[in-house]
């Protein structure tokens, strides 16, 4: 595949995104290095003047832009979802610099469509989005001062995918990785799965399936994958369903 | 010297910069890559609340920037000048990209102070001030859209820096990797309860392990992980051995 058309296959998606000036100059960091699919949740004002004030020569970029009203339709039809992250959080899902990581999404991108999913400029990913992230990405700063600005962000990462899809391609194996509807829908069914076998129980569900996604998410599943681990589950279900029998079960984390 | 300390010997040079706006988001940036001297050649305005507001968490910055009336007063002191290009020009000095520029210039701020050297927002640097450049630096760009925001640009440069002076130490989330032995007896557990319930039969059977343990192997499972999935594994087997029906089940990989 071309260059361009790697970067083609990289979506910039801002959640919620407060300072329609910040959705202007992330479109203007976007286009110098060659980004144009922003997609925009939610944003509190767009389109608007300030927006392309702060767009400069970009404006055609925002004119492109994709508002959406829910993180699943941003996501739509996306193989990889790179969150962007200031912060150490409690569920450690795997963090990568921007070096490390952008030569990973070139390569999904390579095949198929990617995001980079960045937060509101006040307080990042919700929890809901981090769980749809395959990993995260954490730009290294002065550790008494990590507050870089959303477009400043949105600058750096385009700037290492620049030079990351200018790499050698590597030889990688055939991969068909699932799409992110997939992926939910595997991860709906397994806690319905474990909720009605007994594993998953109302207290712990919620760190649990956490967990769960996070195991997942760094094997990045592949859509073969995913129809044995649902095969399994569905053979689970039906067994317990032709003999109908549902009860509560001892969760047993300790053997 | 500290690793501080070189970030301590790079001066940032604004000359006559036009939207004080501008000034304020620069400072932001050098702020969060560690850097603090700001030197401020004939700025339109300032202070000013815009520069401010714009430099959010970075006002100390700016109250400690020295504004000067000359390139000569900026550079005072100063032992190696880089200066900031979109273009190419004439006058052929030395060109490096960021990468290529920022560890020369490490080298020499471990022994003296050196400068970076921005232009205008509109028409970067004179011909006078290109002729004090030691080199210059280029920030790769869409060719059909270079035009950076001069803090976007500083953000870059400051980035950088920060790894070339080797500030950062990849700060890794905390893991307990599982042992070999830990991962076989997971796999070995996983064959017994999928062949328990019907899910792997003779014939498949090593076909499909290989291809779940590909994918955990990819995920590089957790100790915690692993007792998560045997806990499942046992609640399934558990709950079947209780209701005394093991029979033989379809496979289901279509659904």
């Amino acid at each position: 595949m071309d260059k361009p058309e790697i970067l083609n296959h990289v979506r910039v998606v801002l959640s919620h995104t407060t300072h329609p000036g910040n959705i202007g100059a992330a479109a203007r960091a976007m286009k110098t290095m060659g980004l144009r699919d922003l997609y925009l949740i939610n944003p509190r004002h767009f389109p608007d003047r300030q927006a392309d004030a702060m767009a400069a020569g970009a404006v055609d970029v925002l004119r492109d832009a994709v508002v959406c009203s829910s993180l699943d339709e941003a996501l739509q039809g996306v193989t990889l979802v790179a969150g962007m992250s200031a912060r150490v959080r409690d569920i450690s899902q795997e963090v990568f610099a921007p070096r490390e990581a952008m030569p990973l999404l070139v390569q999904q991108a390579m095949r198929q469509p990617v995001a980079l999913l960045f937060g509101t400029e006040m307080s990042g990913l919700t929890n809901q989005e981090l769980a749809r992230c395959q990993f995260m990405v954490r730009i290294p700063a002065n550790p008494s001062y990590t507050s870089l600005n959303l477009a400043a962000a949105v600058q750096l990462i385009g700037y290492e995918l620049r030079l990351a899809s200018g790499q050698e391609e590597c030889a990688l194996p055939e991969v068909c990785p699932a799409s992110a509807e997939q992926v939910e829908r595997f991860f709906r069914h397994m806690e319905d799965t474990l909720t009605e076998i007994g594993f998953l129980r109302a207290q712990q569900s919620t760190k649990l399936m956490q967990k769960l996604r996070r195991l997942y998410a760094r094997a990045r599943l592949e859509q073969e994958e995913i129809n044995i681990l649902r095969g399994i589950l569905t053979v689970t279900t039906d067994f317990n369903a032709r003999h109908g029998v549902i009860e509560s079960n001892e969760m047993i984390l300790k053997k």
